[in-house]
């Protein structure tokens, strides 16, 4: 028995972190059971940081509370955090109360920020201090604090407030002399975050300044905490990831190891929502029913021109909505935006229906219905286009998530506009077509 | 003039690089073109590192060319190969001829490797060392080579073939006495990239396993490089924007300061692809065109069934576009989730199926028609499903990169398969429909 632990743990530990979780995950319940006996808290805290967010409540479930206790107290505060915050709030609040003390004064900090702000990306391990010291004595100060600080890689410089003036680097401490003065190096052009600050706008200013943390301060320019540059990746992974969902209407939370019925029930609330508007647009086609009936040959050419709509709204919407996410836009800017949009609509549009026109009369030889359909594909991309972008615009202004203005939902009302469009022509210069 | 240079010098360094080429971005070509004259070339380049991709090649042709090839020399070697890339190949090449000898020679070792790999994000200004020493030597060496250095906070430790052996963090070197030697605290569990091995890659290791900088390594295991945290985000941030638009049939290098010829440039030659797929699905409702003269409510609900096979199919293809990028499959994931999507399919076939055959016998009083058009949606859903998972799947199987099958073109591909199946069954049907 005795041997076997130190074999696992000895394998085990001979991973890298990333690689423990990955092997531990692959465990079924009896192996896992197993394992919380043969680590230390600290051991299992590090297996923890790299699991999937929406397992972590299972396996929390499987152990003693006061190992999670234990093993949370180990973390960095913002990774604590990050699995507080999937677990039922009875149980953060029993965990929180046999927890180290000082470790959950310091997580009960953290966890009064809202998700997705920088306050909740945030950790409170980092090391300060102040300007009127020299460069030996912050060495020395970095030395004690580093086994607690998540980084040390910046030192931040405080005033006596505890107000941020400054940031030193490692680097610039390692190549200056010992009796420099911190004043003569400190870098007093910081970038801040304001703890009330949306994740997205954190991680771009991360990505443009290139620095490997962030401080965070409050109304006042107190020192709160840093963001570190491995929280970020998270961020922008997670958010590319729901851009990227919301565009094709699935739910970002679905897993390839769902299975077909949770799967399904993830999709459905979307499909139903685009079957009533589906319906909408048969109801619509449905008022023509007698144009329909006396031009049958007009049907041919719903998919075509109801799908083509669709593709220039999604494509408008992508450009908006990523336009949206990677930076700030004024109103004169969304303004152009557009403009340049209904522009761009008009031209493919002219493109592509001098194209079908063509195309239709050489196939029917039907030069009217070409006219038709040539018009009734310039008008509708025209229509489409401009739609795709004014609608993601709108949703920005009254502060809805643009990206919820999924491609599949643009498409369906763009399919709408451009049955009204086709069939109120085709009803209008009916006698042409017969 | 001297003091307006001097001036603007002082008001200019006091932004953040990042803020700089903000500015200068924004300027008209008359202050550029002094601009190039109030910095440095080790000034201007710092511009440079954060200049949008696309506008280089103008503003190289702006400046002298020993300008930029000094400029050039004093960046890392991997920003200036970046920089490079954007470049006309004879533009190169006399920029590397004038160009200081050391700094040319690391240049044209990184221009060998091919686009989107490691080996073109690797820099290789980064600081190795052998394991036969103490810390107080490894930190002389770091002293000494910091300047150079893209990062500090990672010391590599190489044998005498120059082969990686470990490496040890700034962190390490700090807290550990001066005489401890390198090889105590050596790490030798080292997580490397090869130097072939695609970006998307380099960019999950590194999210996974939340390092600073990466080694990157020949078959040999010699260390010929790393790649730092900052270039990584940015090809998460390039990657992600690529996947987005690829699933909305957009051109990545869309840029919204395009005008409105230039974008619709970019778009047409999805649009177009997409209207002669359309054009297929309009053929092949022509081949019903009896039976839409004898019935012509099947009209009405073309749409509704084309798009709903259209939404299902990118539901899918994003679905498995997704974890293909974020994380490898093997075959049996690959056959796992083509089974899943096909059970997936099925259930929200028969769902939406059994909702629109009460809709439509509720609302036209016509059961068989809603049979109809119900087991159309089922059979649709079910075979739409399972193509937008297994187009992408056959991709990456054959190498192609999967984003390409965007979301229009499979939602085309599924038009047509739904018209097959409605109409089919409709014509097969017919006598109860009259």
């Amino acid at each position: 028995e005795q041997e076997d632990i130190s074999t696992f743990r000895q394998e085990f530990l001979s991973f890298l972190p990333y690689d423990r979780m990955q092997f531990f995950a692959k465990q079924p319940k009896e192996v896992r059971l197993e394992i919380y006996n043969y680590l230390s808290p600290q051991e299992m805290a590090e297996v923890f940081q790299h699991l999937e967010q929406e397992d972590i409540p299972m396996y929390v479930d499987e152990m003693s509370p006061f190992f999670v206790a234990d093993m949370l107290a180990d973390m960095y505060a913002d990774d604590a955090v990050d699995i507080l915050n999937q677990l039922r709030k009875e149980q953060v609040a029993s965990l929180l109360t046999i927890m180290d003390v000082q470790a959950a004064r310091e997580i009960k900090e953290l966890l009064y920020y809202e998700e997705h702000t920088a306050g909740s990306l945030m950790t409170t391990e980092f090391i300060a201090i102040n300007e009127n010291q020299t460069v030996r004595s912050a060495m020395y100060i970095l030395k004690k604090e580093a086994p607690e600080a998540e980084t040390i890689y910046y030192i931040y410089v405080t005033n006596r407030y505890k107000q941020l003036v400054g940031v030193v680097s490692l680097r610039d401490l390692i190549v200056s002399d010992d009796d420099t003065m911190i004043s003569e190096i400190v870098n007093d052009r910081i970038v801040t975050v304001s703890v009330e600050e949306d994740q997205e706008d954190v991680a771009r200013k991360m990505r443009h300044y290139d620095f490997l943390a962030l401080p965070v301060v409050d109304y006042q320019h107190h020192l709160l905490g840093i963001i570190t540059v491995d929280d970020v990746m998270d961020v922008m992974e997670e958010e590319a990831s729901e851009d990227y969902s919301k565009l094709a209407a699935v739910s970002e939370t679905e897993r390839t190891d769902d299975n077909p019925f949770v799967a399904a029930r993830k999709r459905l609330p979307w499909l139903i929502i685009l079957l009533f508007l589906g319906m909408c647009s048969a109801t619509l086609i449905g008022k023509f029913e007698a144009t329909l009936e006396q031009v049958a040959i007009l049907a041919v050419f719903i998919p075509l021109i109801a799908g083509m709509a669709g593709n220039t709204g999604t494509q408008a919407l992508a450009v908006v909505v990523r336009s949206i996410a990677t930076g700030e836009m004024d109103t004169e800017q969304k303004r152009k935006l557009v403009f340049r949009e209904a522009g761009t609509g008009l031209i493919t549009g002219a493109v592509c229906g001098v194209l079908v026109t063509g195309i239709v009369f050489v196939w029917h030889g039907h030069l009217f219905l070409g006219i038709l359909v040539g018009i009734s594909i310039l008008t509708t991309l025209a229509i489409a286009t401009l739609a795709g972008a004014v609608v993601p615009l709108l949703m920005h202004r009254f502060n809805i998530d643009p990206a919820v203005a999924s491609g599949p939902f643009i498409t369906t009302i763009n399919d709408m506009i451009s049955i009204l469009v086709y069939f109120g022509l085709a009803t209008a210069f009916m006698s042409y077509l017969i």
